[in-house]
């Protein structure tokens, strides 16, 4: 949220994991906890066109986890903090009944971004290809020898799922190159396009054909037998920016999987079959659980 | 945690309440749940002799939960957000096992004011009565007919635990006075006169005759069979600021409870037994249960 403060904006954004909910020890370890929480975060403030500065952390602890766990969460968000350049600066532990970890994060921004101010024509572009979140986690909870097999030789896919590594200089290179609306795909494309053409009251159209595929997503689609298009754009933690760049605005690194269209009542995915509504992908059972 | 931003400065402080740690149904509603997860941050802000000015709320909820509660947590915020004047900015929402409500609190500051800074020879001072929400809490869960007929002649006790009011103005005041060490009282007096000295690397002497008490704490300690000052002293959430003041400051509002010595080996209250350590009160079982 924007903080109207002197000179640059100050822009926070909150954040919660609960362990059971967005992690579990049978799929990522306690130093993965730390991280993820601090990078989702970061990741909001740079969709924001915002540079991450500060965090505070408020954790619930059982009272039986073992201090070792909270030692290997501490060491997480000490070495995401170290990579993203951020300082934690404050904090809470209270006990009870699962663990969960409340982060909020401030940064600053010359010149903010919101979800709302996409126009008619604009380009739909994402900022790193998309799938592997949803690929790693649906490998892991597999958890056979051919997912075993796809895990280890395409490693990005179980680190997309626990160790989310968002580009934070993307965020306000996309803001200094006229992003009307951005957002970081943390439910899949499908439903973070559609969160930015509802905010901006206009029409999508994402072409199948276009989404970038991250490395090993449609091998492990083909093990999963699922399309790996839908895989990526139906859920999913990519943690990469989606925006809406004007025709005009000159900008490399970005990748175009879309457009904006005049018509609100039209958000869909154009497949080999023709047009399908987005939102029949974004509520995939893939989303935010982890 | 003082943030180096330009201008003002800018404060952030984060505290997490759970139900069954802080709260529960038995003693309070859902409304005060939401007002109290305010009132301690904002309190929290005023200690560091800040103005809260917004808030963002990472809030975990059950399964099981019912909207007509959540519907009044978010009353009891709205409420807090409206007397305190602050406003709630952001925030997120995540299943899990208990109600949470980590709250994430920012201010401006002219000046910040920190624990650590009392030296020899200051006042402690406090800015109110203290007892009230401990002698509530307790008579709460006592809830025998002698308990409620108390309770109901003394409305300000329950009310103090249920619905905590900082003074905010207070903090910039005493800041402004050139207060050198501040907090607010959370834990009972006792445990946070002995945070100030800790902090301070000073010696403290708390005098139990001139610990004020807010009414009903009297009548509420006969009844439960304890001294009316180590009740004061040794728990509740009484959330005025304790302060240490130096004798050349000019400030009215304040209540002499002690001073600050330069033996940090000696921190204890006055009784008319003699001086006994402060940590002998500082951990009570009143400690932030509720």
């Amino acid at each position: 949220m924007l903080l109207p403060t002197p000179g640059r904006k100050l822009v926070v954004t909150t954040d919660v994991l609960v362990e059971g909910q967005h992690f579990t020890a049978a799929l990522s370890g306690p130093e993965d906890w730390g991280w993820k929480a601090v990078a989702v975060n970061v990741s909001d403030l740079a969709a924001m066109g915002a540079v991450a500065r500060w965090l505070v952390l408020a954790l619930t602890v059982p009272d039986a986890a073992e201090v070792g766990t909270l030692q290997r969460v501490y060491a997480g968000i000490g070495e995401a903090c170290g990579a993203f350049g951020v300082a934690l600066v404050g904090g809470d532990v209270s006990a009870g009944p699962a663990l969960s970890l409340a982060v909020t994060a401030l940064g600053e921004a010359g010149q903010v971004v919101t979800r709302a101010g996409a126009r008619p024509g604009d380009r739909l572009v994402v900022t790193g290809p998309l799938g592997a979140a949803a690929a790693g986690l649906a490998l892991l909870r597999r958890d056979d020898e051919p997912a075993r097999a796809l895990l280890s030789r395409f490693p990005g896919l179980a680190a997309a799922h626990r160790r989310p590594a968002p580009d934070l200089g993307m965020g306000p290179r996309l803001a200094h190159a006229g992003a009307t609306a951005m957002v970081d795909v943390s439910d899949g494309l499908a439903g973070d396009a559609l969160h930015l053409a509802e905010a901006s009251g206009v029409g999508v159209e994402v072409s199948d054909a276009a989404v970038p595929l991250a490395p090993g997503v449609a091998e492990a689609a083909a093990l999963l037998g699922r399309d790996p298009v839908a895989l990526a754009l139906g859920g999913g933690e990519d943690f990469v920016l989606a925006a809406a760049l004007p025709r005009t605005a000159d900008l490399g690194g970005v990748l175009d999987c879309g457009r904006f269209t005049a018509d609100p009542h039209r958000r869909v995915h154009q497949t080999a079959a023709g047009a399908l509504p987005l939102d029949g992908l974004a509520f995939d059972h893939f989303r935010r659980r982890g």
